[in-house]
């Protein structure tokens, strides 16, 4: 393993990689640190054609000392599938959509849960409790089945019924409460306290964010070693930009890529938009955002811990935050369905909501070669389906 | 394109392969041959490894004269994943599931959509019509959006709500009947001899049958060029089996593997088991099943039309057939998910719930390299799931 240590972005106090932690001590999360040097002098990236087709095949810029501990379930390496009806229409030249849908529960929180379980499973944790919107706690859930590690799971009530569905099939303790995240995080930290579990959220451990950053060497990888030149990211927690940007950071310092990063672009939904609301305004921070309510239920986080770090990867990279509303999300989920074949989530949706306004203001160009994150499948979300079936008599023509 | 001509495999008639055709005069279904000789002097295995991970690296294999005809949603080269507890308790050494979960709209049935709908478009087919359990509607919905051809589908109202929302949202034409898949049928041929639609049933089109071959050459790729011992297939209209062993014995011809086959086993439910009553009863065909019902939806077929080729396939290979009932396939289903992360649907569960009979009855050895065919996520069946959930209040201690 090449992690050298864990590095707080707001005091830079440096921690031992080596065991179970939480945050820093003041507070902020943790970042790992890799011995760039040692593992450029290690691997050449042609290496990689040899290796699985999963995110594992990155394997010394993964946290993981003994290869007996990974647990996968074959994540990753998902595809860059081309939308040329809509790019027409839009006057892009290469507009592509990164799909998450075929990842273990289908979605991109498979990422984030194979390699932070097998890290916890490395570090001797037996019981891991978060809270969830419903999809990280899926993908936690058949990653913590499959490692043995109890998985304590808290959502609201509110979540989709196909999240609580697929957390108890994988065998989870899950609990509702009536409440939004935040208050699903409050019951979290009273038994994380009183039990002495690991806490799995966001940004309360260090690993997690390490599976996600894999995003940014796939897109590496399938662009031949280059990046493209803007990619939109549906942004909640905020962790898809900011491990997309800590992934071609880290490609950088080993030489595989060059100098240029893509336009990290966050979409938020109008229902919850604090993201856009501090970038708009310059500030370094998020504040709290009241009655956060949305149709992209994954990416409702009134105000997610690390956004600060999310911002700082907006602008570090030229980027931007832009926020569309429930009825464009979902007219847009509908329409690419229909038109691409790609049946995607609520949450991917909003960016290609976002892509108008995005070529009006000018941020995307139309030589721009320009990349979708889709987050998730759309069947996990059949409350926000809406389309015609018609009821025939066996006898009677259709037409 | 190396296919040379369209076979009946009951009349002995041929049929030229570049014409919009359904079955052969004789009402059989018609497969395609190639020429095997041109394949295995212009390509070589190790050719491969530099082509896209998806079924479409087979592409000499397969059925489309243009490339630019193609409709690709990175279908195929799903994951072999290792089920080690499992083997352990039922005594297996070498135990894995083919999950093809991470296919479009989440099914295998991605792979006959995506070659059946690319052959189609390419002789020219405006739209096409089919019955359908469900998930074969919806992969068909998918290509057939992003081809650009009208798809017309008729479901059972019992059929799974996710399909129906599936095929609706991808912008199908979707028709609901009071009946089962066979009054579907005569809903689509009435409407077929009515508008001259092409009827993309399995079967009624000889393509679909090529995206599904895939399956064989995916096991032979994954397996090192060589085979498992046995294949466990959820069947049923049976093209799980015939798939796999054409694909297999298309390898052989072109000399990439050898004489040996594993042992294809199909799986079906005690509530539709007419390839298992074949089976054993030493027929060459199936008769009619009165009253199927069982909760693997997606293997309801009381009299498929194929059936014969099935069990040609399953007799040539020394295989099996058995049947096991909805309790276990739905205890299976849920152990998997608690044990080994994998949330697989109930025609793939009634593998799992096979094995421990073909263990007793000596059908698999200890030493077997034995392969489960998943057909697709458990996401698709809601109505199939058992869990529990605890609400708490918010300032409750969970435990």
């Amino acid at each position: 393993m090449f992690v050298k240590e864990l590095h707080c972005p707001k005091c830079r106090a440096v921690h031992a990689a080596d065991q179970i932690i939480q945050t820093c001590t003041c507070g902020a999360p943790l970042l790992a640190v890799y011995d760039s040097e040692k593992i450029a002098a290690r691997i050449r990236k042609e290496d990689l054609t040899s290796r699985p087709h999963t995110l594992w095949r990155y394997r010394e810029l993964l946290p993981v000392r003994d290869a007996a501990n990974i647990i996968s379930l074959s994540e990753g390496m998902t595809p860059l599938i081309p939308l040329e009806k809509l790019g027409r229409e839009l006057g892009l030249a290469d507009l592509r959509l990164k799909d998450e849908s075929p990842q273990t529960t289908g979605t991109f929180k498979a990422r984030g849960a194979s390699v932070g379980v097998s890290r916890a499973r490395e570090l001797g944790v037996h019981t891991l409790a978060m809270p969830t919107n419903g999809n990280a706690g899926g993908a936690w859930a058949a990653y913590c089945a499959r490692a043995g590690i109890r998985a304590v799971l808290v959502m609201s009530k509110n979540a989709p019924a196909m999240n609580r569905m697929e957390i108890g099939m994988l065998g989870a303790s899950l609990f509702l409460v009536d409440g939004v995240i935040t208050d699903a995080g409050a019951v979290v930290n009273r038994a994380i306290a009183e039990h002495g579990w690991l806490n799995a959220a966001t940004f309360k451990e260090p690993w997690r964010i390490e599976g996600k950053k894999t995003l940014g060497f796939e897109l590496a990888e399938q662009f031949g070693w280059d990046v493209p030149d803007a990619v939109l990211v549906p942004c909640g927690g905020g962790l898809g930009i900011i491990g997309i940007y800590k992934g071609l950071r880290e490609l950088q310092k080993i030489g595989w890529i060059g100098s240029r990063l893509p336009r990290l672009i966050a979409v938020q939904s109008t229902g919850c938009a604090p993201m856009v609301r501090a970038f708009q305004e310059a500030r370094p921070d998020v504040e709290f955002w009241e009655n956060a309510k949305t149709c992209a239920f994954g990416i409702t986080a009134p105000r997610p811990v690390g956004a600060f770090l999310t911002l700082e990867a907006i602008r570090k990279t030229d980027g931007y935050a832009v926020a569309v509303d429930d009825t464009a999300i979902l007219r847009a989920q509908k329409e690419l369905a229909a038109r691409e074949g790609c049946y995607i989530c609520p949450e991917g949706a909003a960016t290609v909501a976002a892509l108008p306004q995005l070529r009006r203001d000018g941020v995307i160009g139309p030589r721009d070669r320009v990349v979708l994150l889709n987050t998730g499948t759309g069947l996990k979300y059949p409350e926000t389906a809406d389309y015609t079936a018609r009821e025939v008599a066996l006898d009677a023509s259709i037409a």
